[in-house]
């Protein structure tokens, strides 16, 4: 049985600025050297000419067809949070922001508010005609809100009207369902409970900026999938800063463990992730290591920022190929966010497989010139994982 | 109309020891010379990272969707031995064995049995309730087992405990439908009488290791599907020593002639082999030659005998080339078979094409690392299968 580190940079892939990306431009002398002794390709995560989000993205990395398993970013966002879910719960991503009297939203963060946790109890509080919530605040001015009852669907709009000067959205039905009709119903309820309840908040007493609403989007709705080790006879650890991350790793059965200074932005502790994933390798067959830091320089349009990280994270992979000789690497993203753009794109993202006994091709550099002529070629996210898993020699046989 | 011989070496592509595989170390003149005439790739047989079996692999390499198809090992075997089969019919590999008075396997092979022919009317005359049995005899001490009647499953588990020092294996139902439970029952009530019809068979009298039990395994379903000529307008040959290729062969409605002295091993006249396909090649579009002993050398770990059977198939393939000048040659394996796994991977096998009029590539050289640049790129078997039966000219154009 071998080992697998499989390490992915989100937003990893690039396109030129002056003939140059991040990745082209980073000094990388461990990721190179990788790509000289292994295979290379691109990767299409989801498919060709598809632009993923984050959460799908994963799903297709680790294994999960997205077109049949997502059950919407909100589920992973709870599961991100450690919060139990049962199956047809619905959960919300959510804001706390401030509003004037008219419920136009004056700022989507309440002033990028630094800990909302003494307004939990007080969301938790509200009571709803013929289900239950429980609300968690997570990461300063973010929570996650699930609702848990009968009849529940995520099949409905958010109430965040993603920029300010707007007022709170209603809630509506996606489909004609009633279960539909019923949570729009449900989650309107629900918000002017919440402005009613934090209006009067004795936290928002002297702020210029007070949390005096949550706005909602994303809504997911769970459902209980067969995990990887019964899907694919493989355990995993992931570990990752983000709670999406942390998220989409629970639903599929991966052990998430909590490591210190990873934090899921640039100040993550990148030796503090090598250290974890080294300790968790002796368990397990395959470690996820997600950064990140990659994709959010892309977003803020920074193209130096991105550069930085890549060559951080080359000095972590010397580390881990210090202590881990004998392991297959797999490194790639999950999808590209070209800094000019700062969005995600369709394009393709660079991977590489090193490790013993490769049919190693005559690609040299790790970068998305280089990496489309190499032997693994075009493949999906699905396909990578597949590969990884065959890597392992855990794969069974179909047929005989 | 173009003839094609579709050449499959089994278990071929493998992975390097020392930089070399037996493929990329053997001197075939005649193999190199058709790679550079023609095109090159790698083959994913059933898809990226499915480690596949040689039924299901030759199933997608004779263009039937292993995943929709696939009927069980047993069924395969049946047809391999020319048993005749109806819908519905249950079929089971055998292997005759020694087992103690408490039905404990001490050798699965009884001795390596030469000839168990005289056993198998008294296997035939066993009764079941509500089933009739049709056994034959095989290869030394194998055999087929057929169970004909209404509402049999081959969702049943094996007898066979696949090691020694166990007792033979109550047959269970895997799933939780009536047929499977009828039918483990007629298989454990098989199993009973077997033994105690072995036990006092004269052929069993002075034996050390006598042939006093049949054990059972890979149960099969037979359902008759629409052959390649309906599905795709195509006549075919299959030139092969093993039952198995035989068996997919003729499930699929391809002719499978009895060729002298090809026996499925390294021992396999190939002169014959190419002899018989030139002679069939006259009256079909596609004739199949199977070879055999590329997988079994891997499956012992022996790389020089690997290499040494390639270094043959290339004198065979001159001799086709001599004789059928303006035939496509197509040579390509079923599967990985890494020498140093000793088992079947998940790893692409080279593939190529070459005939009149290609699109040559820049691959020279065929194996493992050079096809990875070559001009078909990655493909699957039915994709390989259909660019086949479009070399043919045969192929219908879909819509007009």
């Amino acid at each position: 049985m071998r080992k697998v580190l499989y390490i992915i940079c989100d937003g990893l892939g690039d396109l030129p600025t002056k003939g140059k990306t991040p990745l082209s431009s980073a000094q990388k002398p461990n990721i190179d050297s990788l790509a000289k002794q292994g295979q290379c390709g691109l990767l299409h995560t989801i498919g060709r000419g598809i632009v993923p989000g984050s959460d799908t993205a994963h799903l297709a990395l680790f294994g999960y067809n997205p077109y049949k398993y997502y059950p919407g970013r909100g589920t992973f966002e709870a599961l991100g949070a450690r919060m139990k879910l049962k199956a047809g719960d619905v959960a919300f991503r959510c804001n706390f922001a401030t509003v004037d009297s008219e419920r136009k939203v004056l700022d989507r963060r309440a002033g990028r508010l630094k800990n909302a946790k003494p307004l939990e109890s007080a969301i938790n509080a509200i009571k709803l005609k013929g289900c239950t919530l429980k609300f968690a605040s997570t990461v300063e001015h973010r929570g996650v809100l699930v609702l848990h009852g009968e009849g529940l669907s995520k099949e409905v709009s958010d109430t965040d009207p993603h920029e300010i000067g707007r007022r709170i959205m209603r809630c509506k039905p996606l489909d004609k369902s009633a279960e539909a009709q019923r949570t729009a119903s449900l989650v309107n309820e629900f918000t002017r409970h919440a402005v009613s309840v934090l209006r009067r908040h004795k936290f928002n007493a002297n702020r210029s900026k007070p949390a005096n609403a949550l706005l909602l989007r994303g809504a997911g709705c769970y459902s209980k999938v067969d995990g990887i080790e019964k899907r694919y006879g493989i355990k995993a650890t992931c570990i990752a800063g983000g709670a999406l991350y942390k998220g989409v790793a629970r639903f599929v059965g991966m052990h998430v463990p909590y490591v210190r200074g990873a934090t899921g932005r640039a100040d993550t502790d990148l030796e503090a992730k090598a250290r974890a994933a080294l300790s968790a390798l002796k368990e397990r067959e395959v470690v996820v290591i997600h950064i990140k830091a990659t994709d959010s320089f892309s977003h803020d349009g920074d193209f130096e920022g991105k550069q930085g990280m890549i060559e951080r994270i080359d000095k972590m992979i010397g580390l881990l190929k210090q202590e881990a000789k004998d392991a297959y690497f797999i490194l790639t993203g999950d999808h590209s966010t070209p800094v000019a753009l700062k969005a995600h794109s369709h394009e393709p993202v660079p991977v590489l497989i090193s490790g013993p006994q490769m049919r190693s091709d005559s690609v040299k550099t790790f970068d998305e010139f280089s990496c489309a002529s190499g032997s693994l070629g075009h493949l999906t996210g699905l396909e990578l994982f597949r590969t990884m898993v065959g890597l392992t020699r855990k794969a069974e046989k179909f047929g005989s």
